[in-house]
């Protein structure tokens, strides 16, 4: 196949602009195009654009035509908007804005349980969660990983990108990992935009977790069958600096609704519950 | 902290059900709950279990209660609707059902403008959706590969579990990755319900890539500066049984809204476009 376009553009930076087109019919071809000028030079660079020309794609600029095309020694610079669809434009669809509630602290101390709640209450608002639980992911993304300690840095690091991705979707993504180093959490909150990392601390003294012990894991531990083990035989590093602090309410335990309430109060207030 | 529930349950399993429940007064403590019993049996369930027990955390199933509690002798069996909000749930809240679009191609072959007029197209329909471009990735939760043989297939394999995961939160994930190697499109296929990965080749002619050679890299893949450059001097074993297939029309290429209608088409007749 050979280029050739009857018309041309110099330095030229085109795309197409991200209004809603109407929906398309399946049954017939579409021809028009939804491109939309920001700053046209030459009358005909309207009939022009919707020529097939040489074009070089650039995936975050959508269409940039590469070629220096001329029409009658005449150059023309045509600029349109970012054409891609954007966080922005997601958020505006969604009416929330995404963001990762980083759920850490102990074996045992009620981060799946906050995060199920917090799925079920945001839900019931209309808005889209997606739960990453830190033993669910070690099934699939990071089933290559061992629980060795440089591993565990990068089973934290994955999940950290991942829920970036998730953010940058629109979605509120809600990661429950034990993830004991302050290191790692704070490596996570460093590629997310700023306040886009709430961090969520389970308060939860050590003997409350160890006695619900949900998985058997402590007691594992204790009779030294698991190495490593956070809380009792490896640090867990509480949060200097959470946004959320979950803790005890004297002798008795929250409610899962009262904590995600807690979280939900946040996000309402930092304006995360609309676009 | 020692639980000591008042009230006594045998074998039971108890969830929240997953109803709207009316918006939260955060200035107020909530004391209801949404819970929801599907089998009571004993009429002291409804009270009881608006207390707080020693529950056993299951992520999955969301809460089971795993004391064996009694209320005077009388056993009692209350069974709930699994708790957790599910990719069921997501879609009905979206309206579209979450997949995975895997556009595979060589380098130029135009998989990242067909996902970026994709994603236009399904946006100006209400459809959310999160383009996984191969090279976007590599910057973030891929940064740790290089380009040896192995390192590829980790880069794929790791792409296709990201978008697995974003499929199951209800998105409709395009992966745009020249993935050159049959087992592992394959390989990111097997991990996905049926019907849900849909494959979508980019059948254009090398010699058509070649000449676009949007990022210089056939040039310098030509000038022995890239070694193992897919159509180059690795090969590219092209789908046997894709779902799509985009060609050149004559001479001609499709424009981006031709072929994302064709997709989008797919889509709606498989009935990816509604819950």
């Amino acid at each position: 196949m050979v280029f050739n376009p009857s018309l041309s553009i110099n330095s030229v930076k085109v795309g197409f602009c991200c209004s809603p087109s109407t929906p398309l019919n399946c049954r017939q071809n579409v021809t028009s195009t939804s491109l939309k000028y920001v700053s046209v030079k030459g009358k005909e660079a309207s009939r022009m654009c919707s020529l097939k020309t040489n074009t070089e794609i650039n995936s975050n600029e959508g269409y940039i035509c590469n070629e220096n095309l001329r029409k009658g020694g005449e150059s023309m610079n045509i600029v349109w908007h970012k054409c891609s669809i954007e966080k922005i434009d997601r958020q505006e669809l969604l009416q929330q804005r995404g963001c990762v509630i980083w759920i850490t602290g102990l074996s045992g101390s009620g981060k799946s349980t906050l995060a199920c709640a917090l799925a079920r209450a945001l839900h019931s608002r209309g808005k889209l969660t997606y739960v990453l639980d830190g033993d669910n992911v070690r099934h699939g993304l990071n089933s290559d990983l061992t629980f060795k300690q440089e591993d565990r840095a990068e089973n934290i690091r994955r999940i950290g990108e991942v829920a970036k991705l998730f953010s940058d979707a629109g979605v509120i993504c809600i990661a429950s990992v034990i993830s004991p180093y302050r290191k790692d959490r704070d490596a996570c909150r460093s590629i997310l935009p700023d306040g886009d990392f709430i961090e969520v601390f389970m308060d939860m003294p050590l003997h409350v977790c160890e006695a619900r012990d949900p998985k058997g894991l402590y007691k594992l531990a204790r009779a030294g069958k698991i190495e490593g083990f956070t809380g009792v035989d490896d640090p867990y590093e509480a949060p200097l600096n959470s946004e959320i602090t979950i803790q005890m309410d004297g002798e008795a335990c929250s409610s899962p609704e009262v904590m995600a309430e807690k979280v939900e109060c946040y996000l309402d207030a930092k304006g995360y519950l609309q676009a």
